[in-house]
């Protein structure tokens, strides 16, 4: 379990291990079918649960929806705080960030789809925040790019946003390609995103 | 205007037109507020046309998101096709298709970003056209991959797969933060993708 799950599961074992239940097969209907699709009789099937249950929980369609988008939310928020505590150099750093992020969008693969799917779905408010902590993540990785360029690992010339974009958007696309059943752990696909871009 | 939308717009030049600009309004809104919640009738509005003439142009909402699938289906495989007429060795073939795919992306921002959160909204038989077809480009793109794993511009020992899919989810990913109004066109943001992974 990613860091940010753990986060999200305080509270009673119990509780938040159902919560967290209902919370993936949410994640799972929307990833299939579509947030306007899903329904939560859908969800309370696949979960073996009643729908009252579902809204004891966690709460209506729309909170299951914000629930999973705070979920990456916390996942980015997690992966950048953990990369920029590995190790004493710029590189480290973002070797630590690449790796925790390919981690938890391999680990959640299913609720950064929906995240990505149906970002227009969620309300007004909740959009706004999420919003403002990816611009966060990106400003945060690009911080790191930006300390490889003044170190010569990137070139000074080039586009701190586009490199920076560049690598979120490498580790990213793993939402759509990835498959459990494939050969290659987390961080055996982090080594090939590390290598291939040279940190 | 794209290879690609070249190829769409056949036929009388103002129908064809015409059934361009209702495709990109409607890209537009899907990519706003998604499919389901879409509605011809706000596309009609951005046109300027009323919701019998988008019929009679284009067809159903269904008929408006099988265009704009077929849009990117025609993107992709024109993108490959070009970068493989590019050059005679296999860096200036993975050269061109980054470019070509970068410059597709750039271009068609709103039919990718509708492409990638709605498949699941496409009819079966049109899903699993384009499913097919997309495995075809993610194998045209392996298969250069693996040219220069033998030539030794990529490791050997690295899985092929996963450099390609590294390599296509840098670009398709501008389908999410490129904006028209940034400093730097599809060319130079091509050049800096192609100098990261050192192709």
């Amino acid at each position: 379990m990613s860091q940010a799950a753990e986060v999200s599961t305080t509270g009673t074992s119990d509780f938040a291990r159902k919560r967290r239940e209902i919370i993936e097969c949410a994640a799972e209907v929307f990833a299939e079918r579509g947030f306007v699709a899903g329904t939560t009789k859908e969800i309370a099937n696949r979960v073996g649960l009643s729908q009252p249950a579902i809204y004891h929980y966690v709460g209506s369609k729309e909170d299951l929806l914000t629930e999973i988008a705070m979920q990456v939310d916390r996942d980015m928020k997690a992966a950048l705080e953990h990369g920029l505590a590995q190790g004493s150099t710029a590189r480290d750093r973002l070797r630590g960030v690449i790796s925790a992020f390919t981690a938890a969008v391999v680990e959640n693969r299913l609720t950064f789809t929906v995240y990505y799917k149906e970002l227009h779905s969620l309300q007004d408010s909740t959009r706004t925040k999420i919003a403002k902590d990816e611009r966060e993540f990106v400003a945060g990785v690009a911080a790191l790019v930006s300390e490889l360029q003044d170190e010569g690992l990137f070139a000074k010339d080039m586009s701190t946003l586009v490199l920076t974009e560049a690598l979120i958007g490498m580790v990213s696309w793993l939402h759509r390609w990835y498959r459990p059943s494939g050969p290659l752990d987390a961080d055996e696909i982090a080594e090939h995103f590390i290598s291939l871009v040279g940190v």
